[in-house]
């Protein structure tokens, strides 16, 4: 008799068998019924304890947390609730559980006292829901890539170059912190580090998938980015996991609809999946609503808001057209946003987008052709407009109650076009020697996007702070477990 | 008419259609055969330019490693080593590739050479093969532990914790490098560091994998892990990626089943979906293998050697055989080893692994219950043997030709055993204070182990240098790309 899950014996038809389970006790009522867990799913198993026939001190140690090993009897249920449940024979203490000190007792906690805890707060219905979906998430996107012939690349985490630009980044070194070596004109000697020069934490995988992009055809990235800036948000993480693919001869259009396709595919997959977890945190975030005034509730609960994204068209709209709309509407005119929309170029702040998204068009927008001047280095120029205004093949995907989802673009392939904007915002040519190689040689149109997973968990767990849905945040000051 | 891979047109069997295919230059033969290929295989298409009818400019600058856009009729090939081929209508110049200086030429380029290019490297067919292996390998892990019930987990990179002791650790940090700021007493003050305390990169997610475990039952890391160790050989990296399992309520014997079932699954998976691939390595390796003197060659083709694995049983030796085994072969005898194995309780060595592995047993081997004070603070400490020699369940499996391809361990569930093991390492509580606390809460007995994936991908491919099978290696002195 080798011991099943609890995902198993819940899914199994047949009763009256000896089975074997290890897990941890949830809650023990009334001295008679376990609520055991081991984590397979957000289903408990009861587990019915004849109390006459145990001895007082075991009961005792039937405590919350506590691991134990039970064998029994698997039988339909009398109560509600549950389909199965075990009558035990046996039932052995595996690792007690003091409810004096255990932090976890079965009540509601906050997610600051569970944020202290994160070494035991996968042991709440919750985070255990929303850890399943985040690997369940990551499967769907792997499976995604595999099914459309990318081929899955490590970029390097540590890296010799700051050209991207993408944000502040870490120093990684191996230099004594106190007195490093120095050259003559009292500079720090970076020659004597480990990798013989500065190297930082990476900012984005891209530059260095756009090499094999234009070998491999297509490739994807998955794996963790940093920015060492003091955001002390909702939103922001110092350590975040980025997906970034990259696509051979593919142009902007083709780039948003395998965006489009993509967020559609993961999201369709955790709805087949993951239905239970689903279904315990839309009704967690339903209860969570219903403490707020009517006005700042949902339409759509979060099951709803999934299945709205995987069914519907994403809108595309251009920069233009979308400067045009917040430009005319009503909390520009009667001067509701912080930043009122006067003229084209400005960057759009939270409060457009949102507005945007969630009140104009009401569904995903995917907008493109965005001023050049506000964007990255890499971005395949557009032929200047009718008033001679320079866009770049950008793009960025707005979700509602998230924000920028996605941002890629349609990349610079022509060598002349990318030496001028890099001498223009001072990047060193000698430095991406290599990246420029890739205009010198067979160059093609080429395109592809980020997409920061933890907003992409954050979407489909209803979870509203990103330290919620990473095992272990890193954010300033902040480097526990 | 929309593009297609090459992948896609070799894989038909339909002739006589019109297709449009994009993709770079392999070779161009004859002023009328073009092998191209796009990175969706190892195979070219064969395009067939009737050279009459096409401008001289236009040919002239079909040259290896241009990009080039080809439109006809996809017909049955008259020529051998193809099924179809392409007779060219119309071709288009997407991107030039001077001869006179792009470096990857169609000729034999050293290994040396095309890490100095490894933006370019990819674009050889033992790259291009390389790589996609490694990607398969990588799905195929995630598909395993899926389809197996575990949870996938992101353990932190950035860690305050270095407690692990696996070895040298990278600092992170965002402090001036010449003059950062200092306590009263002079030491460096890391309270004004980015993460408010020193950090480094992680060298593995084992422990915090362990957390989750005793939560979530099953779950895998998947992730960069990084040594700051002077090691210059063939076989180590700054950073590799790693696999980590760890699960709740499983002994060593479990955790030897899982090692060698995983193993065996993601073996067999590329044995499936990587034939082509796979074929190119092991004929690639026969022709270097040819070179060698008989004594030096391999036995099996690298597609024998893993079917080998795949077919059978691993074998499974406690430490205390091995040595008796050691003790008592010839090399040991005849003074062969640069180690001489005389007593229990030595480390062994790779001569001495390599011994066990390919001229005893001649298998993959499993060893395990290693002498407590060569092993990690956190292995499962056994009662001492009748000798009273103390013991850790731990294990190694061995490949060969590798080495050392995984290590593991039963983990020690037992708080008090454990805080004496700490104690007597100097390892600080405080610090592993939520490691600790797993053990206070529901303890229970829980094994994982750790996959170096690059040794695997090293074993798949029949590279025998470690730096060919990581896009962008990182070793001392070297972080280019």
């Amino acid at each position: 008799m080798t011991s099943k899950t609890v995902a198993e014996l819940l899914s199994q038809d047949v009763t009256l068998q000896d089975v074997s389970i290890k897990g941890w006790v949830r809650t023990f009522r009334a001295k008679r019924f376990i609520a055991l867990n081991d984590g397979s799913t957000i289903n408990n198993i009861q587990c019915v304890v004849d109390f006459e026939n145990f001895d007082e001190a075991i009961l005792k140690r039937i405590t919350t947390g506590a691991a134990i090993h039970v064998k029994g009897e698997l039988v339909e249920s009398q109560g509600k609730g549950q389909s199965v449940e075990i009558v035990v024979k046996t039932l052995d203490i595996l690792g007690d559980s003091d409810p004096e000190t255990y932090p976890i007792q079965p009540k509601k906690h906050s997610f600051e006292f569970l944020r202290e805890n994160a070494h035991l707060r996968t042991r709440t219905n919750t985070f255990s829901a929303v850890m399943r979906l985040r690997s369940s998430l990551s499967f769907a996107i792997h499976k995604y890539f595999n099914e459309n012939g990318f081929n899955y690349m490590h970029t390097p985490i540590v890296t010799g170059s700051d050209a991207e630009g993408a944000g502040e980044m870490f120093k990684v070194t191996t230099l004594e912190a106190k007195n490093p070596p120095l050259n003559e004109d009292g500079t720090v000697n970076y020659k004597e580090d480990f990798f013989g020069k500065e190297t930082n934490l990476t900012v984005s995988g891209q530059l260095e998938a756009e090499t094999y992009a234009m070998s491999l055809g297509k490739v994807y990235t998955f794996g963790p980015t940093f920015r060492a800036e003091n955001s002390n948000t909702t939103r922001h993480l110092a350590e975040f996991w980025m997906i970034e693919p990259e696509v051979a001869f593919m142009d902007l259009a083709g780039n948003m609809d395998l965006a489009e396709d993509f967020m559609k595919s993961v999201l369709s997959y955790i709805l087949e999946n993951n239905k239970e977890d689903l279904e315990f945190l839309d009704n967690r975030l339903q209860k969570e609503e219903e403490k707020l005034p009517q006005a700042q509730r949902s339409d759509m609960s979060l099951i709803e808001k999934i299945k709205f994204v995987v069914d519907n068209n994403f809108k595309r709209v251009s920069y233009t057209e979308a400067i045009d709309i917040l430009r005319n509407c009503k909390p520009n005119k009667k001067k509701k946003f912080n930043y009122l929309i006067n003229e084209w170029g400005a960057d759009l702040q939270s409060e457009h987008e949102r507005f945007l998204v969630e009140k104009h068009f009401k569904c995903p927008v995917i907008l493109f052709d965005y001023p050049a001047n506000i964007k990255a280095f890499y971005m395949r120029l557009n032929e200047p407009d009718a008033e001679g205004r320079e866009t770049v093949r950008a793009m960025d995907i707005l979700f509602p109650g998230i924000g920028e989802m996605v941002g890629g673009s349609q990349r610079e392939e022509r060598l002349e076009v990318l030496k001028e904007k890099m001498k223009a915002l001072n990047i060193d040519e000698e430095e991406l020697w290599w990246y420029l190689d890739l205009r010198k040689y067979g160059t093609a149109v080429h395109s592809g996007f980020g997409l920061g997973f933890e907003r992409l968990v954050m979407f489909a767990t209803g979870m509203s702070n990103i330290r919620d849905v990473i095992p272990y945040p890193r954010t300033p000051q902040n480097a526990e477990f």
